[in-house]
């Protein structure tokens, strides 16, 4: 039997889905939100980890690190994340935590299930679909620091609030945000967090 | 048999959700997204639209109108929408379209099955859950023109563009903007905007 943890936000989407991949014959499932998924993973020890990385805690980062030590990464438990080509910055961040699975949620079910049998066989397994999106996330303008700025920004926090949270002067803050502002392609500030935020770079 | 269109914009997610209603012996089910929601709506003739008001066009407003005329609503088709507490501006904006139907997206699959068969059957259907949210959609701070101003802001537009479209003086952007700002309980513009588009106002 494979073990599989669902993460997703939503329980009635959760739900079905779970039932969905609970009806295959080698798969059994448990599913959780994304508060409380590391405990649920420790508990569980999951042969993977199904994660949807659009989150609806306040900032929308989901905590995918924490997610993967509890479970036991990569020694014993393999992680896929269904993701879209459109949101190139989660697509990063699944890499960065060395996923093995790359699932469309623009994609069937049955994808989802073949992916699932894939990963826990120690193989990659990445949706063609989401070949532009990879492309997209490759090209992240944004330097670390940039990143840094705008996140502050992005939760609301002012030039001064954030000059004084990274330990920058307000004039350093305020050309950080111009270079965001112009790499992004935005018209102003707000523009350039909207823009950002949907791509999921912050 | 009860005909029901599904609109959500996750096709994964839509499917198995889908694959689920239609297991009842008594419903049957056409899913979409909301691109093309409302012609199918003009095509399949359903008897109860079931819509997920997250909608991932880049503004995030569904088009609910669109797809409730299409429809033939109220005459001949029951709104039903999956909602949540913490969005009140959504549930704001499915009152206004006189929905039957309130599905709670953190209840069960069950549920909504049962709230199908309700709102067909001519009844209202209201997850008891959900009743924090109508108070805070009923407590809504902001006035129409409020909105009109925070959502051309949260789409990026600067004051001058703001006052261009709406006819207005900058001075009178840049009033209703701190008006914004106090009533919201944000600390400046940008934490108006996420505050708002978190609660499902604009």
């Amino acid at each position: 039997m494979i073990r599989v943890l669902l993460v997703h936000d939503t329980c009635l989407l959760r739900s079905v889905l779970a039932e969905r991949i609970d009806r295959e014959p080698d798969l059994e499932v448990v599913h959780t939100a994304w508060p409380g998924a590391a405990a649920r993973a420790r508990t569980a020890r999951p042969d993977v980890c199904v994660a949807d990385l659009d989150c609806s805690d306040s900032y929308g980062i989901a905590p995918l690190a924490d997610l993967c030590e509890q479970a036991g990464r990569p020694a014993t438990c393999r992680l896929l994340v269904l993701a879209s080509a459109e949101r190139p910055g989660l697509l990063r961040r699944a890499a960065e935590a060395q996923a093995s699975g790359y699932v469309d949620k623009a994609s069937t079910p049955d994808q989802l299930i073949r992916a699932i049998r894939e990963v826990t066989a120690g193989k990659r397994f990445v949706d063609e679909t989401l070949g532009f999106g990879f492309l997209k996330a490759a090209e992240m303008p944004l330097t670390q620091r940039e990143l840094s700025v705008l996140s502050l920004a992005a939760r609301g926090a002012s030039i001064a609030e954030i000059a004084l949270s990274l330990h920058l002067s307000r004039g350093t803050v305020r050309n950080y945000m111009a270079a965001i502002t112009r790499k992004t392609g935005a018209r102003n500030r707000v523009d350039a967090i909207r823009i950002s935020q949907g791509e999921g770079w912050v």
